[in-house]
Formats: structure tokens, C-alpha cells, sequence
């Protein structure tokens, strides 16, 4: 993967965009000076002259005459517009995805540009800290790895779990989580505790393939409700689907879901907790992506406000840590212990080894220093893809604007067909996910979606520009 | 843990145990004089003589005039009877056992001596390798356990499972592997690959109550099949199932089964693989203690025997390496891509570090030779407990006598309770694992399985006379 890294003045212009981001230089505020740069950096002033024209290439800053540089900010400024709310049928349907899935399965392992990727990136991942964690269990942990665990998971690991869990502002006990192995594990035992085949389960729309195939596989069906792509589910028609009795459980993800990358702003999240407890509908709330906000603030989970046991909170290391580590937790409120037995015939309790290994990570490394990086870089990461977008594809292309995660949802004209730009594309060895993976009903074709979640490179930025340039072909 | 290892004269008493266990002195053999002895071991004559004191009084030798030494076995000749071969009602019943087990669990990690071990001790396992093999990991393998693995699993370690494959006959290739968290999740994945809740799975009676749960979990239903504490699963009355339509699939353990020890013979094996096929019958093989087998032969597999694809084989490393891996793998014929649909959604793919960790230690070790050791120690573990049980339970108690895996099945005169004695046991401290457990029916409710998964020690042996002490109680 190409970097651009090698020179000087990318380097240091990468962190202006870093500090333009974070709002360390907010819009249209003025930028240290070219002297001041040959200063303070040690550079020169060609260089510094280099990376400010670099970065006025770029659309981030504008040259003021006699004046010196500020934040331009202007291409973000001019967004596209937002995809609309959705509108899914209000009918439970039968969930086929498995089938779709496998047009895409056949391009894994290739040597592909992928702009589908489920995780960061490894080369925004702590690896050379896993690995000294790692070493360390086997030079320091004794050999209780060896039998089997405790079904609900390594305990001091739990321990610094239900620290996590602070973050969004609940007390949890160790003994309230159960580790697994990843949170799709997690989710499906939740499913398995809450709902049986037959069961409707009410989600989002669009949502997660994985969720969607989860529910498939168990013989649930699936009721999306409309979804806002920036305030996520709406609350008031679920609760009227709760009214009606249509659904027997909810599975959610309200913090930077997969696809839309919407949160539930959390006065929500306390009203939906509200209800929950009112109609007594169990809610699996998916958590993965809520420590990776690009605001300061952690938003809360639906988890944070319940409080008769009525959501069943999953989370993973996968979007933080690594996802090869497969591992994950749920905190099942009231069908904790049911989870407990349903996991013990899934695959009993979940590998030690891997459980040390994040536990020394967490005791030995500052997670939150690792989280503010991973935040800042995927941040980063994302204004450069939305860039991206915004230089390549048709104007009137609809895009999200996530306040966190790693997913762009992006609302194409309606003659585009994002199956065909799918095979288009592949052709090309370049990678997406087309829109109507992400429902149960024959919606979003002209929709897809891309991931923030790889470093942005030339290769990247020419895969975009592809990509548009198929767009166009279709229209 | 006592191991009573601490005099020379017992290592060598131990020494000499395991090779009349495995045949190199015969019943009836003689043995090495006690001047022999004396010169070949360099021990003192007061020591060997004290070697075959021991032995003598275990009842493993007998001493004959002016003739030395010689294998006695008589205890163990001296069998009890075996149990009868089982006779489950004809109809398929719902499971119920996850309320039962919830009244084991109350005394998980407390400090008990357990007699229910699910697998070999830690003691008996390789542990001071596998922990090298992870230090090699940490240092030597690459970075590619960071994302997400291959959904089928770590590629070189698959080149290592179908090497092992070839134990039992049959050449599978890499891709045909699909690596698991353990042969429960691939127990479960092949459950949900070829039935649906509903549906009818025949197995053996009694039956391992991990794979009961996995049933009652999925909302199918179980039909016992008579089975053999020697032979197995009784084949005609299979195929009379199979005749009248009144089972989807079938979830069988052929080879040295938990509760039973049973070993179906290679020939019914075969003549079952081809019932399969004539019938259509999927037939999910668990087959996680095949590798071991007390006499020199490894029982040929079901799978061995499979040219249509209708057997889904599972197994694991949990018996032969390390429970606490969680690594098991399944060969699923027909249904491979539908398994890796619903592994996809139930945990993705497996993590790659203990994957890396195991291929490590193949590449290292001789598995061949730790197997041997591992069997030899099982084999003298179980025939301690069967010596323990013949000398401290009543006559009339009917025994298995298993040629391989970690099981012996206990039929107690018909007027013991053992969920009674297992409240009694508990008492004590003493863990059993009652027969109804073992049942979708309410059989067995004299019967108990004990393991011979741990060393055999002072503690254990204080266990079983115990047992012994509160069985008579009851009569």
C-alpha cells in the first residue's frame, strides 16, 4: 500500500490536515505562517512554501494576499446532500442476503482495491503492541490457558471491560459480561436468547449484511423501520410497531451504524430505553463503533438509560484493537444467563490465550491515548474519502456526513445500478458493496457503500476516480 | 494436584504399569528379574524389590516361588458385567436437559475434586510446548493475525489437519477444512447446516449432553437409537429410522463415544456410510476422541467411508492438545459452503493467533509421539479407575470397558439415585455427572459417567471410595 509518505512536506501537511480536522485550526482561521513554520519545523521555506500549496491543492486552506494562509474548509462546507430518510415497506419480510453475499465472496483473498473493509486497517492497528502483549502471556501468564475457560470469559479481562464501559457512563460488574467470540457471535447469541424462527425482528434500514444474514440463517424475518441518516432509527414508528405487537425484539446499532454511520442523538436513546420497558421488547444494541466518534464526546448507548435489563449491549475489540483477535462481550440485563447457556453449546467459553493478550495490552498500553489516535487518523481518513467523492462522482450524488465509524453511504442517481457498477468495478479489481446488500427488501440499488477505514493513498484516490468514471458510464 | 511421583521406586512402579497396559508384558508374562532390575534402572535391590512389592499389592503382578515375577491383570480380568445394551422409547422427544445442567454448574471453579473433567488434565498435556510455540509466534510469525483471517481458516494449519486425516484413511484436501471454536461450534454449524427446529436427529443413547443442549437449543427434537457400551449405535435399528422417515439427520460419536467409550466396528461403519446415501441422510460424525485408542490401531472414521458427501465431520484439538484453544474443524461434504454461510454469521472467521500457535507446534513436535504418550497415560489412567471402581463400588455395579477416550459409563443397582448422590457427593466435594444428564428420555437414573482425564491420585482414589461409601448408603 502506497503511503505518500516519503517526503517531507506530505508529512507535515498531513498533520496540518490532521490539526484542521480536529479543529485545532477551525474554519477560516488563520495558519502559522510560512516563517514560522521554517522555524518551528525545522524546514525550509521552500518546503513550508510546498506544503501550503499542497494544501491549497487540496481545497483545505486558501491564500489570503498580505494576509497568509487560513482554513478553507470550503469543499467540506459544500456538501452534497444527505440520502433521504428511508422508507422500507412496513411489512416483516423474509431476509435473503446469503445468496447476494456469495457474488461478492468470490473476490476475497484476490489482489483487489478493497473500499468495502469491515475494520480499520491493520496499519492504523496497534500490531507491534499486540505483539509484545502477546509475547508477554506466553513469558508471564501461567498455563490456565491450557484448559478450559470460565464461559463468561477471563476475568481480569472483564474487569477492564466494565472499566470500558464507564465511557458511556454505567457502573457494570464483571459478572454482568459474558466474552465471545467477536460481537457476531455475540449478536446471534442474543438473537437465539430473545427470538425463534418465525420471530420478527425490527432494524434499521439499511443495516448491517452480517445482521441481516444472522437473522436469515436463524429463520427470523426482518422489519426495517425508517432510518435517518444522520439521527438514525426513528423512535416513534418503532414504537409503533411496538403498539401493533410486530416485533418480538429489536437489534440495533445506534452509535455510527454500518451503513449510514447515523447516532442516535442520546435523549433518544433514553426514550427508546423508556419504551423498551414499557412494551417489553427485548433490544440488541450493537456497539462496535461507538468509541470511534470524530467529536470529543463518547456518545451513550441505549444500555446507558436501561434500566430494567430490557437491552442486551454487545461490543467488540474488533474496530479498536484487531479483528483477527475475535473477540467480543455481551451484557445480557435480564437474559444474561440464557445467553450463558446458549453460548456453552455454540462454542463453549471462548479462547484464553487472546483474552491474556488484550488484557496485558490494556494494562501495559493507555487505550484512550490509542483510541484518540485511532479517532484523529479515521477522522482523517474519512474527510479524505468524502473528498474523494466529492472531486469524482456526479453532483448530484448523496452522501452521508458520520460523526464517527468507518462507513460513507452513498445515494447514487437513481439510473445507476450499483450490482452493475459492482461488476464493473471488479473488472477493474476494485471492490464495493452494493446497496441492496444492506436490506431485506429490493431497496437502495442505486446506493453503496464505502469504508474510511483504509489509510488514503494514490491507489485509493485513483480507484474513486474509477469508479466515477463508471458512474458516468451508466448515466 | 498429588501425583505421588516424588519416589523412584513408583516412576519405575508407573513405568512398568504402562507397559503391561500396552501388551510389551503380556498377561500371564514374566517379568524382569528384581537383579535385572537392579542393574538396568540402577536402583538398589531393596528398591526394586520395593517396585514389585507395589505392583503386587496393586494387584498388577503376582510373585511365583523360585520363578520371579510375572503379570497378574486379575483384577481386571476380574470384570464387572457390562452394561446392558440400551433400549430408548422408539419416539422422538423433546430435550430438556439445560435445567438439569443448571444444578452442575452451582459448583464450577470451586475447590472440588471433579470426576467429570471433559477432557485430559492440563497435567498430561502438552503445556510447556504449546507455550513455546506461542513465544514463536509472537516472535516469528507475521502481523497477519491483526484483521480478519480466512473465513475457512489458517491455511497452513489446514495442511496440517488433512496430514492428520490421513490417520484415519482418507485424503481431504485443505479446502474441504473449515477451522472452528472447537468441535462444539462445528457440531452446531453442521446442526443448523441440515436441520431445522423441528426436525428429528437421531443419536446415540445415552449421549454427551453438550450435544443434547446443542439440539434442545435449536428447537429439534432427539430420537435415541438402542446403542452398544462396546459396538455402538445399533445400525439396523438406524436404518429402520431411516426407513420409516422419521429422522432429518443423524449426530453420532463412533468412536469411543462420551458417555459410553463404544467404538463402532470399521465394518458397520461402513455398512453405515452406505445407508446414508442409499437413505439420504446427512450424518454429523463427531469424532473429537478417535485419536485415542488404547490399542495400536486408530479406529477407522464414518467419513472414511463417505463417496456421496453426507457425512459433516467435526473434531478438535481440544482432547489431544488443549481444550482452552478452542480449535476444532469441520469436513462438512455437501454441505461445506452452506456451513461456512452460517459460520460466517456466527462468529467469523476463527482467530488466527492460536491457529498459528498449533500449526507452530506440529511444525515442531512429533504429534505422533506425544499421542502415544497421551494414549499410554489415558490408557493406565482408565485402567486405574476401573481397579478403584471394582474395588470400592458394590458387586453387582455394571462397568464399561472402553478402548480408548476419556469415558467410563457406571450402571449402579437399579435402586441408586445418582442426582441423590450426586447432592451426597457434593457434600463431600466430590463432582459426578449423573446418568439422566446423559438422556432426552428419563433413563439412567442409576447410571453416572466418571472420567479418566486426570492423573490418578490419592484424592481421587479417596473420592471413589467415598462414592463407594455414600452408594452403599442408598441400598
Amino acid at each position: 500500500m502506497k503511503k505518500n509518505s516519503g517526503f517531507k512536506y506530505l508529512k507535515l501537511a498531513e498533520k496540518l490536515q490532521q490539526l484542521i480536522i480536529n479543529g485545532t485550526y477551525p474554519t477560516g482561521g488563520k495558519l502559522p505562517s510560512v516563517r514560522t513554520l521554517h522555524q518551528e519545523q525545522h524546514i525550509s521555506i521552500s518546503t513550508a512554501l510546498q506544503v501550503y500549496a499542497y494544501l491549497e491543492k487540496q481545497g483545505w486552506i486558501e491564500a489570503r494576499e498580505k494576509s497568509g494562509y487560513f482554513v478553507a474548509y470550503s469543499r467540506l462546507q459544500n456538501r452534497r446532500a444527505l440520502p433521504p430518510v428511508s422508507n422500507p415497506a412496513p411489512t416483516a419480510a423474509e431476509v435473503q442476503v446469503n445468496e447476494q453475499l456469495a457474488r461478492l465472496k468470490f473476490y476475497s483473498g484476490m489482489d483487489v482495491v478493497s473500499l468495502v473493509g469491515p475494520a480499520p486497517d491493520s496499519a492504523i492497528l496497534p500490531a507491534g503492541k499486540l505483539r509484545k502483549a502477546l509475547s508477554a502471556v506466553a513469558r508471564t501468564y501461567d498455563d490456565s490457558y491450557i484448559p478450559y475457560g470460565d464461559i463468561r470469559g477471563y476475568e481480569p479481562l472483564r474487569q477492564q471491560i466494565s472499566r470500558l464501559c464507564l465511557n458511556w457512563g454505567r457502573a457494570i460488574s464483571p459478572a454482568e459480561i459474558l466474552v465471545t467470540n467477536g460481537a457476531l457471535e455475540a449478536a446471534t447469541l442474543c438473537l437465539r436468547a430473545v427470538a425463534k424462527p418465525g420471530d420478527t425482528i425490527a432494524i434499521e434500514s439499511p443495516t448491517f449484511f452480517g445482521l441481516l444474514l444472522a437473522i436469515e440463517n436463524l429463520g427470523m424475518k426482518a422489519l426495517e423501520i425508517p432510518t435517518d441518516p444522520v439521527t438514525g432509527i426513528q423512535v416513534d414508528k418503532l414504537e409503533e410497531a411496538f403498539r401493533q405487537k410486530k416485533v418480538q425484539a429489536c437489534l440495533l446499532v445506534p452509535n455510527f451504524s454500518n451503513p449510514l454511520g447515523s447516532c442516535m442523538p442520546d435523549p433518544q436513546k433514553e426514550k427508546l430505553a423508556k419504551l423498551l420497558a414499557r412494551y417489553q421488547v427485548p433490544l440488541i444494541e450493537d456497539d462496535v463503533y461507538g468509541d470511534l466518534h470524530f467529536s470529543p464526546d463518547r456518545p451513550k448507548t441505549i444500555k446507558s438509560y436501561d434500566l430494567e435489563g430490557w437491552v442486551l449491549y454487545c461490543s467488540s475489540f474488533s474496530k479498536i484493537l484487531a479483528p483477527g483477535l475475535r473477540l467480543g462481550w455481551v451484557i445480557g440485563g435480564r437474559y444474561q444467563e440464557k445467553i450463558s447457556q446458549i453460548k456453552f453449546m455454540n462454542s463453549a467459553a471462548t479462547n484464553t490465550i487472546t483474552q491474556m493478550m488484550v488484557h496485558r495490552f490494556m494494562e501495559q498500553q493507555r487505550i484512550d491515548l490509542h483510541l484518540k489516535n485511532l479517532r484523529q487518523t479515521l477522522n482523517l481518513q474519512n474527510m479524505q474519502m468524502i473528498k474523494g467523492i466529492q472531486e469524482y462522482f456526479p453532483k448530484d450524488t448523496q452522501l452521508t456526513q458520520p460523526g464517527g465509524g468507518i462507513s460513507l453511504w452513498i445515494a447514487l442517481p437513481p439510473k445507476v445500478d450499483t450490482w452493475k457498477l459492482f461488476e464493473q468495478a471488479a473488472a477493474e479489481k476494485i471492490i464495493i458493496t452494493p446497496g441492496p446488500l444492506y436490506s431485506s427488501q429490493p431497496h437502495y440499488a442505486n446506493c453503496l457503500r464505502l469504508t474510511n477505514a483504509n489509510p488514503w493513498t494514490d491507489e485509493h484516490e485513483w480507484a474513486i476516480a474509477t469508479l466515477g468514471k463508471l458512474i458516468n458510464t451508466q448515466l
